[in-house]
């Protein structure tokens, strides 16, 4: 048997390659008895040891059998899997801004990439639990670690018993739907994200849309409906960036007294760059009706993808009941990763650092929108991002067009809205953008505004 | 200011360290001005690198703020995070086997720690794809790769447009009910995996159990029901191990072609290691009437926690439009590590050393279950685990606590049957047992069956 040696590189994988290689293409086939080890490492020039590897890695993927002293045998090997080399297919891409006011946006530049690879690396390490699906409610370190971090954070007192994890705002509620029997009625702020994602809305016969005022959700309005669960968004609402009032949140737990529920989703609760501190609905919940809603896409990266909720004790008890069979979906690694990242101190530096960062591109936004005369912010306190209205006789499609056409990505207000707004209002996300881009994309916008820029 | 320093440590990060703790504990507060770098520096005999450095540490996460040509000042320090370190309570846990049966498991001594870390290390690095949610289907790259490997182990025809990315058979089967309208009937092998998992079944009046015979899911019975789409697992039957005849699956596919739709979910078809090579539904639907379902749990480790499933042009098409907002569960850094696994080779070896070593622990396994008096193989070309009968007049749920507190983990069938399995069986995967745990295992159900052991 011919074997082309090149000495520079590991020998035992070119001894391992080429055999591979002729039974692949048939040069020898089933029953073809391999030269001894002997044999062979005289012909090659290399160590007993050396062939021995290679035949030894052929026989635990299956090319060949060991028969105790006769010697090394071919096996049929129309049932190994041989992946050939991919071409690297690309999708078909979509136009991306160049200045994108995201409001999901993360600032790329300060993620601790090289924190994650060690962090990774002192992970996967040989541990059983590694190569298990894990725990239904989510990896139990983590949701202690969570549990900390919310009381720390959010003052909110909690246990991890009493956490879920998931993946994403849409995973957490459709557990919560799986809770409630089919004919119970969802509120949803109006404008609220909701509207703008057919999965909370598609059963439209049970959801309500309740209009907002300049404190929040208002409860007159909910107390009239029929509404039994209220998702609401008290940091900052979304997408007009109101900051509930103390007083309407002890409005909505009272509404919520006789047996309904409040869901916080506190998706930016994070990040409070101005006006009073105010505190999360479930820290001053006294009665356990609020299910709480957590994630990590702002404060570190949506990549991760994982959510997490606290549910009421009396819910919790139904869903022990219930999603026994219903496994988390977020990976082990991610989660064992997630874990340490928190542990080992790294995510209280991150959140501190990214909430000065955020803090300076925050009032850097708002100074300039506020030089912008045809643009008028709504709401100066609010968080990761500006709903502003803007002076234009288009509408609002229109509008978000024409900036896309000079690179400037803006969201449309009305796509989050059930009744229709009638103004013509924008979201603009910064958190993912750096100070010249935020510059550049403002001024785009000013000059489309006051007609320097056109079609 | 005093600050007592190690000259062993990073003396950076112990000026940083001593006055964060001064900070936080009160000892100098909101508005105190720290010395000038040039005065700590002197002050502490270390160069005014170190001291700047640890001033911009302090500065990025809101400590402290500079002001230029004035001096570095101790900010309001309320609103930062600070995580105390915590203690490590621990869930109360189960009873676990020592000898663990389970149907679930992997070998772990053969997983590719060393390689994963490697993997990890190479994916996570300065990349913006890395920081955002990702394509709502999963990331292309690794659907590409999946199209391919299913061509070449299944041989399914497909590309990365068709599938869809998901956390698990629960998650893929989720995203199919919303592709249907609620009246539609879901049929479930009897006895089936879905009978076990409330998630399947809760809404009983739109599920139908469909009996089995030694070919398969009985097709008469199927045409005599109202179900539109019916789920098997044609490769090894879950939990009975039967392989579905291909004059069955013609029948089958046949059953289909009315508007129906099957959902073929090849759970461990990647390991057949007796019997007569059958093709996957998938690969012989003329129709594009099959579903098909594969997931990385089996061939790799559950604890990676992604499945995938292609859907019939028909049924992408309507995805595509319902689902624009429902983001994938995955992580994209674990769709990311897995598509370079894939691409870089090493799932190709890991699949062909897996065949080999469980092709092996299914020999041993069925060997052994032979020599047992009392116990009785149901089909001996099944997949990862078997199914037998046991000679007890003890019930399942009796002789499966007995065998446990002998240290034996099995499953009754019984928890996966609707209208009842009457005989005694049992499920015993054996891909996480090493072969003297398996010897040792058996040898302890064959002494309680042969009542050497009692209780």
């Amino acid at each position: 048997m011919y074997l082309e040696l090149n000495p520079d590189e590991h020998l035992y994988i070119q001894i391992y390659e080429s055999i591979k290689n002729k039974i692949i293409s048939g040069e020898i086939s089933e029953g073809f008895k391999l030269p001894s080890i002997r044999a062979l490492s005289g012909e090659c020039l290399v160590s007993k040891n050396t062939v021995s590897n290679a035949y030894y890695q052929l026989e635990i993927e299956g090319y060949i059998s060991a028969i105790e002293k006769v010697g090394f045998f071919v096996n049929k090997t129309d049932h190994l899997v041989q992946l050939p080399s991919q071409t690297d297919a690309l999708p078909t891409t979509q136009i991306s801004p160049i200045y994108n006011f995201s409001y999901s946006g993360v600032d790329s530049s300060s993620f601790p990439f090289s924190i994650w690879k060690r962090v990774f690396r002192e992970t996967i390490d040989y541990d059983e639990t590694l190569l298990k699906q894990g725990d239904p409610k989510g990896l139990y370190e983590l949701r202690n670690s969570i549990a900390n971090y919310l009381y720390n954070s959010r003052g909110i007192q909690t246990t991890a018993d009493d956490i879920i994890i998931s993946a994403g705002t849409e995973h957490l509620f459709y557990l919560l739907r799986r809770l409630f029997n089919s004919d119970t009625v969802y509120g949803f702020e109006d404008p609220g994200y909701a509207w703008g994602n057919e999965f909370f809305t598609y059963d439209i016969e049970h959801c309500s849309a309740i209009p907002l005022d300049d404190s929040g959700i208002r409860v007159d309005e909910l107390v009239k409906s029929n509404v039994d669960i209220c998702l609401v968004t008290p940091a900052h609402q979304f997408p007009t960036g109101i900051v509930m009032t103390t007083s309407r949140r002890y409005e909505l737990l009272n509404w919520a007294k006789s047996g309904r529920y409040i869901i916080e989703d506190d998706y930016d609760g994070d990040f409070k760059f101005s006006g009073r501190p105010t505190p999360s609905l479930k820290s001053i919940d006294s009665n356990d009706s609020v299910i709480y809603m957590g994630s990590f896409s702002k404060c570190l990266t949506p990549a991760l993808r994982i959510s997490y909720m606290i549910l009421p004790k009396d819910l919790m008890q139904i869903y022990n009941e219930a999603f026994s069979g219903f496994g988390c979906p977020c990976s082990v690694f991610i989660q064992s990763a997630l874990s340490k990242f928190i542990k080992d101190g790294y995510f209280e530096k991150h959140i501190n650092r990214m909430r000065q960062l955020y803090s300076k591109k925050h009032m850097k936004m708002l100074s300039l929108l506020k030089g912008i005369k045809g643009i008028k912010v709504q709401e100066p306190h609010s968080g990761t991002s500006f709903s502003v209205e803007v002076d234009t006789e288009l509408n609002s499609n229109e509008f978000a067009k024409l900036a896309l056409k000079h690179g400037v990505g803006i969201t449309p207000v009305d796509r989050f809205s059930h009744n229709g707004v009638k103004r013509n209002m924008y979201l603009l996300g910064f958190t993912g953008m750096d100070t010249s881009d935020i510059e550049t994309g403002l001024q785009i916008l000013d000059d489309i505004i006051s007609k320097k820029r056109r079609i």
